[in-house]
């Protein structure tokens, strides 16, 4: 029985293998690659592609899988990793090796084009591209048949079993409940953040960045930093978790909570069984909970009080020129400021989710034909006034903004706003569990906050699927009151007067 | 009749793109590996090692190969391509899957000895890996079935067609001129260099370093430098060429020829077809004819006074403490001093041979089985002493110093001397092709030169074997008396006195 099992296990492993070998050409795609290798690198990865996809849709490995569904001697892991893993053969052997390779050109294409419009900060130079994109994401919507919207079977791709009826709800309650808290906000006196803005100088902003992943348990023999245009962590191994950041000179929160933010997905990625390399549960379960792990460190912790009460004193010596004069409370409410902007990656906690809501409603229009890439610009800025208020100076602060569509994932930014509640779920747990918790870390001890993360979700892997897990460890299915409690309690602390 | 060669091309395509992934992660394995995850890195490599041999010996592309070797209308060009991965394909045939995975682990264990090896400074770390390895060559040996000596199967992965019978002669010549001119030069006052040990700042060298490829012609749009321990080219198409070097502050040759050395490789490399990708016609022709390039870059340019004359106003202005008081003529005569070292990568022009010789002569001891691993450091030193009439300090200094045995590389070492003697034989003809060549390079301008290779060697690709690539540039075939002329010439001059 162990050795059926164990054929299953080599195979997947033989896939894995080949899959991190692209996100290893990836990785240095972003980090090292050179200006005119582009179209080779594609062609490489391309097919590499192709060839994973062929070595996990054989028949041989279908039969082997509906032999093992219906053994009753494997264990509870074993028997998920199998149902898991027949799902997602089962989609795949839609798919021919000739369209994954040509999805991986066409991605790759996008991309580049996406670099180049960026260059000239210009949505016209990638619309093309981006429209041959869009066709292929509804030809694999297609294939894939989703029952209700079209936009779920893509949804599903990232966060399983997700669809539009679960997510317009959501939208909506959160639209409005953030609104009325936006409101209140507006009518107090603003803080002050022109402290950011400061020069700081790379080098010791680069340091300090690495202070602050290794004090959240990030382990550098596992893994590496660099720098990317465009932050994003990536595995290839728990062995090899590395993360990317950027640094700006005249804008200090620029690096660092990005900073964070990788590496709160790599303490994940790390904590994963090494043992079950290549399986479900050696995985992530969606990227929800991915970004349920960022988001809780980027904003429940580096974001709080207490955690700063700890760095504050550190950073102040690093840059005593620009901070000195900043007292710990006015740091606090400035880094927590509440303003609309145009950047999603730098808004704040709130308005976050609207950034989020104009991409679900685009990428849902463009899948289901009610939106047009012709006038996509054009889309983006109406959005962005009706729920922001502000307007686009120009297209790269504009529509061009996210490399997630170059890189053909649509329906993925749903999931970044999931991951905030999930955060602000798990973490509410977390403070009942964790005895004085937020005393720990006003210590600089996140030690035990980490542990906790790593037992009741990192090791698991996809043991559970999301809302298994949330209700294993919270009692409750996902409830974004937890968010919104947090984000009102928080956020009337500061903007009290 | 174009279809079927196309298939042929596009099979050819797909393998060298999984070699090229497996050149990715190696290069990173090099570069940027983080310390803990040597393990999974040397699964992925040995499953795409796999995965490549395995499309490579496909039946199918047997079939294919014999049909086209069997077809008139092919174009010189395409017989020649054809013919040479029929060879390949003949010896690869010999191998199954299996044995390539455990030959890629094998090696991946024995690389990760020597480290820990290094680390330690003791052999001993190193032994039983590499006794592990030599067997596996012993085995590989007899799989491609050498007609004279087992070590010949090996000599000719590296460089095709080349024998102990062919090598042996030459060695034995090139011992005694060398030993001759080298008792001459003894007779002589000995030249100084310790002003290449003073302090060079970090920086400075590396971006002086930097110059220097830039104005040999390398393209860092279609490359990049990085630092690696040990310096090394590698190329994942001719749109991405990288090369590595190491910097010492306290010792500037350490970095200087390192990197005009593999500057030498990469030009080779950028020089190829582009749209031969893949093809015989689109890759390096030998690693002798390789190291040709690099040879004569390293030696015949950068080591000559005309290169001085033009670049050491740069360096003296970079570097005035230490230089200033240099003459250009003192600086010229330093950098070719003549002296018995340790360190292979480090050895003058002449003594660089025995280097070889002595590795060449183990080799071929340890594939025949005439020498064991078990005292292989008594050994490396006793020839040491016979050679060169100096002993290794420790095992560092010694018998652990190359990385090529725990790469696996056993054969490899013979090219670099006939990569030298290549070197001096096409170096002599370009001064002869072109006029004012020396007067061109005292001018800072190695365009003619780089023209040059591009046109005799680079484009060609494997059009041409080695031998009648030297026949077809040179009107004959390797003859050493061009290098003993240029060294005769060239070391009398510098040691007069």
């Amino acid at each position: 029985m162990a050795r059926v099992y164990d054929r299953y296990k080599s195979k997947m492993q033989k896939v894995a293998d080949i899959n991190h070998a692209i996100a290893v050409l990836s990785w240095d795609k972003e980090v090292n690659l050179p200006k005119d290798s582009a179209p080779h690198r594609s062609q490489q990865v391309a097919t590499l592609a192709g060839m994973s996809h062929n070595e996990f849709v054989s028949k041989d490995f279908g039969a082997l899988l509906n032999r093992l569904a219906n053994m009753k001697s494997l264990s509870a892991a074993e028997k998920k990793n199998i149902s898991v893993t027949l799902d997602a053969y089962q989609k795949a052997t839609k798919f021919s090796e000739a369209f994954i390779i040509r999805k991986s050109t066409i991605e790759s294409n996008a991309y580049h084009a996406w670099l180049k419009a960026r260059e000239a900060n210009d949505y016209g130079v990638f619309k093309d591209a981006l429209k041959e994109l869009v066709d292929l994401k509804r030809e694999e919507a297609k294939k894939l048949k989703a029952t209700e919207h079209p936009y779920d079977a893509l949804l599903d791709i990232y966060e399983p079993g997700l669809t539009v009826a679960q997510l317009d709800p959501i939208f909506g309650g959160i639209k409005i409940s953030l609104k009325k808290l936006i409101k209140k906000i507006n009518k107090s006196k603003q803080v002050k953040n022109n402290f950011l803005r400061k020069r700081y100088s790379w080098n010791k902003q680069w340091e300090f960045g690495l202070d602050i992943l290794e004090n959240m348990g990030y382990d550098f023999n596992r893994g590496r930093q660099d720098i990317s245009a465009h932050p994003f962590t990536t595995s290839f191994s728990p062995t090899d978790v590395r993360v990317t950041t950027r640094v700006d000179e005249n804008d200090f929160a620029y690096m660092l909570w990005s900073t964070i933010h990788e590496g709160g997905h790599a303490l994940y990625e790390q904590g994963l069984s090494s043992e079950e390399y290549g399986l479900p549960t050696g995985s992530y379960i969606s990227l929800s909970i991915h970004e349920s792990q960022s988001r809780l460190w980027e904003n429940h912790v580096g974001r709080s009080k207490e955690y700063w009460s700890f760095w504050y004193p550190s950073l102040q010596a690093e840059f005593p020129k620009n901070l000195n004069n900043v007292s710990l409370n006015k740091f606090y409410a400035g880094i927590n400021r509440i303003a609309p902007n145009l950047i999603r990656t730098e808004a704040d906690e709130l308005h976050y989710h609207f950034h989020v809501l104009i991409r679900y409603e685009i990428e849902k229009g463009l899948i289901e034909g009610s939106i047009d890439t012709d006038n996509l610009s054009e889309v983006w800025n109406e959005k962005y006034k009706e729920y922001l208020g502000i307007s686009a100076k120009d297209d790269n602060t504009g529509v061009l903004q996210d490399v997630h569509w170059g890189h053909g994932s649509f329906g993925y930014f749903p999931t970044y706003s999931l991951g905030s509640f999930y955060a602000a779920q798990f973490y509410a747990q977390a403070e009942k569990d964790i005895p004085k918790l937020n005393k720990k870390i006003a210590k600089g001890n996140t030690t035990p906050l980490l542990n906790w993360l790593r037992e009741n979700i990192h090791q698991h892997g996809r043991r559970y699927e999301a809302d298994e897990l949330c209700n294993n460890i919270t009692g409750e299915s996902l409830n974004v009151e937890h968010f919104l409690n947090y984000a009102n309690t928080k956020f009337k602390s500061i903007y009290k007067k």
